[in-house]
């Protein structure tokens, strides 16, 4: 199959995450979740976000988002996020489906909403006729591959807090973001104060399974039932449980978010030798995304497969992932280069 | 850890399941489904359930049973099952949340529902104070461990198409149920005229996978949103594609419920020369179902791990796997042997 | 229009309440129930019910159970009922679609759930596969027209409790109960540890409305949003409000309940004069169920309309309405009596 | 009371709809709609909308709007709406929660959506990921008191049939924008080519009850279910049928909104007189927008009761209803005009 800068979730999983569901892959071990492998994990995943953390795995990013944010929200709340979020654009409705919420959506230019944005969304408290705003969420790293600084999230907790509110993040790329910052999961989560946190780790060499945490134990109580009312509860919960250990052990999610986010520097920053190309956010994790003639994607598809991401303004995104090598960064520049060449 | 009879989700993945999953880690490989590992497992499975037939991959066994369910009703219809059905007693409420539907169940002895029974909820159609009766769900094999024959599906499917209904099977355990009858997957289901199939693999040896089949392409048509936003699209699909692949070539899939069935009825063989002990349903498929005085049971399950059924009844539940040895069923007989001698 | 004894929603508004509304006729009033007629109504009810109950008023009757319903449960809980309970029966699901729960039937002869049938559906606690007892839920008086006595309540009450659940009563009829036990409204309610009430008055001379009653504030704290966001927040509240101030006024509803029980008295010794016909069901409150010759139904409707209740059995309803008369009864009587002679 | 301008849902109901529902009131009749008032009312509906329409009762605007929307939707549609939409701003999630889809708003600067603007979200159509476009649906008159032109709904329709959708238009002040454009409901609605239409009555004079009209049969079929399980069927039918008998009898209707409209007008005329208040929209129908002075607003409100719209811009709300009188106009604006003079 040919290479391409479609999608981290493109990539395949880590050896040492296949090595480490071939070692989990003995003998009978209790299903859903009563096992050794699943306590091992949460366990790490609680040391590194604080003891009064609950951990829960389920299957998908988006099963991670709307069952934190159903336990966090009542059907008459609001959720307040920026237009891009993943919530909001790409899962098909799931939120409002199972959560009964409304999602109220800020534009942006990059993906991150800032405090004055959220507050206008704050009114209306007490009042029957609105949806009570219950969550603020946002995605770190962005789906435009920017990052909130720490302080940034500090404030967007403070401020949600400040009126009842809870911060949830989106993590399907948090390791991206991690690195980024030089900063542990820690620092970003618990040490901001956000309440709900998506923690992913597919797009990062996993093969399946994403982890619900929740920074405070009261926000778990009945979180058991809603993962399985939510067709989320893993029988053989082993196989995700023994991912997770893998991907946190001897810092294993940092060196490819760190491999990912330096391929997407390095795209980036052979691209901009190329005149005739706009790179339209900042490139601050593992994506990068570019105005280009529209006459030449499809013949750059051919090579090397990614997304247009705005048609109407021939915004393409290129993700970067664990395992792009800069081969496949250089070849490419190369053909891109070629095919703007030939246009003159 | 130590091995068991509590269930057959308790059993790992078997190793050409693993190979399976190992070969299918090479390079990139389009996200969500639209990939060659997708597309040949999906062909493998129409050319089983036939041409009219529809192939979707979800991760679990309530989330097969609950989407499918939503797909063949609107919220204001009702299913119709046996009260010991996992739909009604094991999924925490999800096909009521999910599809909005009333769940309508029927008390049986053995875990299968009969026309005449079903018939006596097959009224109020057109009255719009009643719930009108949409799909009538069983499981084969059964969650007692007992079977439907041909003809019993058959007349089920044909009571529920005079009236509109249609034929929902929880198959899970379809496997063991066909090597059970000597039959195919295609007899069962293409040819009793079943409508919808959950098509069960994690129970016989997969990590983690089911397949909704639509045994008529119309009630496929918008199920591509049903499934992501029921939050069970796979973002690395080839994982569980490859899984089904691997299931169904060489019949792997028969000689895993083969010896899971056999190990059952050696189970039951040797639990009907100890005395005391009351066998309480026919051993079809790969569970055994007895009645053990209470006072034996802790200790039993020290040894072996297994489940309480039904605590008033002292009714214990034992499940065979594929893993399940000859070893495990003597060395378990003789220990409860021997535990039942000690009583007198 | 015919007169009957189809059901006592065929009936008229009783004059009283057509003054009330009339009088509440009368230049501008705060609109969604912040207006002096809501609270004063509010008020009477508060006195009735106590001190820490609270009070909302909404449509319908389905509307009055299903919400709720729902300010006392989450989604993964179960409910217990009646199989004849209107909510399990008579709803089209409303229950299940809003509240997500399951619904748990118990099958009666006379519409009367005992302890110890609920106690069957009192396990699985904190075993996440199964939906968690929730609420018990009541009829008082019954579909079937009979009554709990306030031990029978009272023990259902404390069986809840015990267990970590909730009573509700649906209390579509609940003058025709509380004149039939002489007692009040309290001492049924109250007084019998019930914690939400369905308290309703469209069958009892109503033209539409009925009240949710929370014997505890604490279920009612988030319920203004429920009721918006289930679509039963009156613009015009002070109309219902209105009503429910005449009806509790002069003990309007004792009268009017205490005619319609006499009517069904008398229409019962009545019949029970007529040779071949069988009472079915105590006639306790308003309703007479009996089974009568399936080929004098027909003839028998062209005169008084009434519903079958049971086609099988040939098991009618009658009910009787604050404008059923003595000449209704007689009269049908007779009519009745000859069809009987007839078919000699 | 004291009189305002709050809302028109502050106003009494008209006398000839008292005096309707005071001769419905005559003996028995079969319940929940199957008798002559309902079938009445709705065949004169039907007159209006042509022959191919369906007609159902509920109880208020909210649920005409969310039932509508369920019978046009899917779970994993969209709506797309303008932000200032009831739908969007004023229901309390109700339409997430019961429809299962995403609402998209589009910010306006009059309440009125354009063509270009619904277009931008017309994107994503057949990808899973993406909650597909299902509704446009607009207001008239919108909640700023504007119109649309019989022109612009027809171009709105064109846009969404072109792309597979339907048209909903939000009718509670139908009869308001239907006399100022001097159009009949036929023109603004089938005429337009909308779809689905919630024709209000209780803003112009009814005590209760809104009629939900589908233009075409087909999107009624399961309709009566979705009421039923949606808490809309009114036992007594005969009252709200009555009431809109009533209102179209004699033109009722155009008689009651023309005085509205002129009552706004009028206040419009004499505000415009009072230096230093902007009207901020066009007065086109029975609202008024104006910015006043925050420190005068508490003042005025102690007079005639009227609600802030936009805090922050000091941006008020006076709407005119069937019973405002030109004293009340008159009085106002004097009180108005002396406190703005006061302040200097």
């Amino acid at each position: 199959m040919k290479r391409g800068f479609a999608s981290d979730n493109n990539a395949p999983v880590h050896p040492l995450i296949m090595d480490a569901l071939q070692r989990a892959n003995d003998g009978h071990c209790i299903a859903y979740g009563d096992d050794l492998y699943t306590s091992r994990a949460v366990e790490k995943i609680k040391e590194i976000f604080g003891t009064s953390s609950e951990v829960f795995f389920v299957f998908t990013g988006t099963a991670a988002n709307v069952l934190g944010l159903t336990a966090a929200t009542r059907p008459f709340n609001s959720i307040v996020c920026a237009e891009t979020a993943h919530i909001h654009t790409d899962e098909c409705g799931a939120p409002e489906r199972f959560t009964g919420c409304k999602i109220l959506s800020i534009p942006t230019g990059n993906g991150k909403i800032t405090p004055a944005q959220v507050t206008k969304h704050l009114h209306g408290f007490g009042f029957e006729h609105h949806s009570q705003p219950g969550v603020v969420s946002i995605t770190q790293a962005t789906e435009l591959g920017t990052l909130y600084t720490l302080q940034e999230i500090k404030e967007l907790a403070e401020l949600a807090h400040a009126n009842g509110l809870l911060l949830h993040v989106d993590g399907a790329r948090l390791a991206n973001a991690a690195v980024a910052l030089s900063c542990s999961f820690g620092d970003m989560i618990t040490g901001t104060g956000a309440d709900i946190l998506s923690f992913g780790g597919t797009k990062n060499g996993l093969m399946y399974g994403e982890a619900i945490v929740f920074l405070n134990s009261q926000l778990a109580e009945n979180f058991k039932y809603i993962r399985k009312q939510g067709m989320q509860l893993a029988s053989k919960m082993r196989y995700i449980a023994a991912q997770f250990d893998a991907y946190l052990t001897n810092d294993l999610w940092k060196s490819l978010a760190e491999h990912a986010n330096a391929m997407a520097r390095l795209l980036a920053q052979e691209v901009a030798k190329i005149p005739g190309i706009q790179i339209t956010q900042p490139v601050q994790a593992n994506g990068v995304f570019a105005i280009l003639p529209p006459e030449i994607i499809p013949q750059l598809q051919k090579e090397y497969f990614f997304y247009v991401w705005d048609e109407m303004r021939s915004e393409v995104r290129w993700m970067c992932s664990w395992d792009t090598t800069e081969e496949d960064v250089l070849r490419f520049t190369e053909i891109l280069s070629k095919a703007m060449e030939s246009r003159k």
